[in-house]
């Protein structure tokens, strides 16, 4: 069965135990399998999505351990009680349906996609708030999850990047007002500990560790932004205003990827150009054409390295089709096999996922390998050649609630235009073929709009 | 044959080609054995020195080959251009004899340590100058070269942190002069790359890679301080004046050591405690009793993180002699299994040599790990744990020159005194017996004195 004809053969719906009560009870549950397609990429190109057996096969691996081990490092029993509320409340709401129901994108393995049903988010609580996403774009690691190649185990809610607009607030929340458009951070944080107060909102140790939209169990249970609401437990700390004259689909990345990207460089560059204006920036993205990542971090990495006045900015990628797009957006785009050609960078920022040991490698003398990390347990760097050279490595992610009013400045002062990144805006509607495509495609970006 | 007869049982004298026309024309040629003694440390804590055949088959290792690829990763015609003339002038000398010979202390496989009589040094060049040092101390590394566990090739010249007396500068000189007390810096920096300028005198890119006192081959053939004279090739921007008052015995390490100590803390521990007064320090030092590495360097450490106010710092070294030294200086002395009880630390200092992927796992969210490095090729580092806890590693070697007038203003103001890390004094005349029992007997600190 090819992919292009998937949705004629999508499985027999499941019968519900009873109808929705919301405003979604119409909508369909469909099962869209996700296939790379020869026509869309070279057949060493194609993600294969993993099965039930190789998916839950691979969450016994030790690197799935590992990604237990990090979820659970502090506060396990209140990551614990989170779940089994969330699993509660599901299994009340099945009995009682006091709330209306709404949509959710559900990703299985086997690359499946459908529209759940599940109850809307309680009203929210004194600092909460309910808000409807109103623009939600995959991030890079979506299509890594979505196709069960990774330790997130499935099924779970898609999503996590979206600009909404605020439905209800709580009433000790002061900052936003319901129908105010917002971007939504991916991470949940408090806006009070020690960590928040210190701009590492990442770290928040008002919530268990990693705790995040979109990730499932290993994120906590809080939702998926591919939905019709989201809840969000911190609205003061958590959303920032879409200032005027933003586009929601241009800023939705903003809640991860391009804050990601732009924690990479506007630390970095400006002492980098004040050595060395000419100085170098390299960008290693992946290794290997069959890559489960999509490429929307080192291209947005490379727009803001360039709006930070960097003109030497080098996009390695094995994939031909992201170094096409790299060199559309006007940056060096070169084969990893080909650094060697290029003198060793004083900045390197790895989105590898996995190629530390290059990415440190072509680290120059007393230069800074920044790295959005990877979801493999343990990784070999090349220590000698550090010590020879003195190497800093920055290994982990982005604070992105604290980063994102300077990137919204960006945006709005035309600094960055992340439009030629994205490849697709669909209507969320139309979600689980709009990700089934982007997945199988090897899409950049898609964006789904809500009206 | 024990360690404390070992002069008795000293090798015949090597018949010598010519009589030496220096004023060290009478030195004997002794050949003194290194053996660690039961009495002296613990039978799990003796080092044993590594014979010629382990030492030699040690240069055919991975490490090995990329210690040497480190040192002629850059420049390597011109490092081979230097190192052939320090080999010609030294056969045109054994030929022609047209200078003063003078002592440098020679380690050879099999833990051996000896006088041996070379040329003095030319008469500086327009940039340099020729110093005598005063007072030389043993560098943490140098145990590990003595004995031959590293991949330094003997025999070389020993010895790379003095304080010394200029004796003669060339034309261009001008920030010191013949008489003047300076430290010299472990390592060689021209003062005008851009690198120099930038403060990375580590990573001088007027002179080959890695570029060091002491350190054989690999450094660069530049003699060592464990002799009569030494020549500093850019006595401007290398040497310092050693302040008045301040004692050329306890400034000996400020040349490496110390700096190092110091570059570990001083751009740390002020943002640290800024952040939480009481935020911790962990030294991690040697995780096994049979370790080859002295441990002057995590005291110094610990001493100046004191300085700097930090009031939490621990030390973890497997060497229970070494804990009870770390205990004495008031620091928390910890064995490395003991490790867990402790939280994680925001600050981890890693001077194990090694165990970088312990040093990692105790570094707290959004922590720093700063690292003296390690010999081996590869590391392996806790790339998961990183990820979700966001870490900053630096890897790599202090930048000496930079760095001793902030570490002579401690000490001469007297926020550090690292007097009770020196375990002994001795005249450089003893250097073979005191440099054996030091390497034999757990030495901390041995510095070597010249009238």
């Amino acid at each position: 069965m090819c992919g292009s004809c998937a949705d004629h053969h999508a499985r027999p719906r499941r019968p519900r135990r009873r109808p929705p009560a919301g405003p979604a009870r119409q909508a369909a549950v469909r099962w869209l399998p996700i296939r790379a397609t020869p026509q869309e990429l070279r057949g060493d190109e194609r993600l294969r999505p993993r099965g039930w057996l190789r998916h839950y096969g691979g969450l016994l691996s030790g690197d799935a351990a590992a990604g237990m081990g990090v979820a659970f490092e502090r506060d396990g029993a209140r990551r614990a009680r989170q779940v089994a509320a969330v699993a509660l409340d599901r299994a009340r709401q099945r009995a009682t349906n006091t709330r209306p129901r709404m949509r959710a994108l559900q990703a299985a393995p086997g690359g499946r996609l459908r529209w759940q049903e599940v109850p809307t988010p309680p009203p929210p609580g004194p600092d909460g708030a309910v808000v409807r996403p109103l623009a939600s774009a995959t991030c890079d690691l979506d299509c890594a999850i979505a196709l069960g190649a990774s330790q997130f185990p499935l099924p779970l809610h898609l999503g996590h990047e979206c600009v909404a607009e605020v439905l209800a607030v709580g009433e000790r929340v002061s900052s936003v007002a319901s129908g105010d458009r917002v971007v939504v951070p991916f991470q949940i944080n408090c806006g009070r500990c020690p960590a928040c107060l210190a701009g590492r909102t990442g770290n928040c140790t008002g919530v268990p560790p990693v705790s995040m939209y979109g990730m499932g169990l290993v994120g906590g249970l809080w939702g998926g932004a591919f939905a019709e609401q989201l809840a969000v437990p911190y609205a003061d700390a958590m959303l920032v205003a879409l200032p005027d004259g933003v586009d929601p689909v241009l800023a939705a990345s903003v809640a991860d990827n391009i804050c990601d990207a732009y924690r990479h460089v506007a630390p970095h560059v400006p002492r980098l150009l004040s050595e060395n204006p000419d100085g170098a920036v390299l960008i290693l993205a992946a290794t290997r054409r069959r890559f489960f990542f999509s490429p929307s971090l080192p291209l947005y990495t490379g727009l803001i390295a360039r709006a930070y006045g960097a003109h030497d900015v080098h996009v390695a990628d094995a994939r031909p089709g992201v170094r096409e797009h790299a060199g559309r957006l006007g940056l060096d785009a070169l084969h990893p096999r080909e650094l060697r050609k290029l003198d060793r960078a004083p900045l390197v920022i790895d989105v590898s996922g996995g190629d530390l040991h290059l990415a440190l490698a072509r680290t120059a003398p007393d230069g800074v390998c920044t790295s959005s990390g990877s979801l493999h347990r343990s990784a070999r760097i090349p220590a000698l050649r550090m010590y020879g050279r003195n190497v800093t490595l920055h290994f982990g992610r982005t604070h992105a609630r604290a980063l994102i009013p300077a990137v919204l400045e960006l945006l709005a002062a035309g600094r960055l235009d992340p439009r030629p990144v994205i490849t697709n805006v669909a209507p969320l509607e139309d979600a689980p073929r709009a990700l089934g495509e982007h997945f199988r495609g090897g899409g950049v970006k898609t964006v789904l709009t809500a009206p």
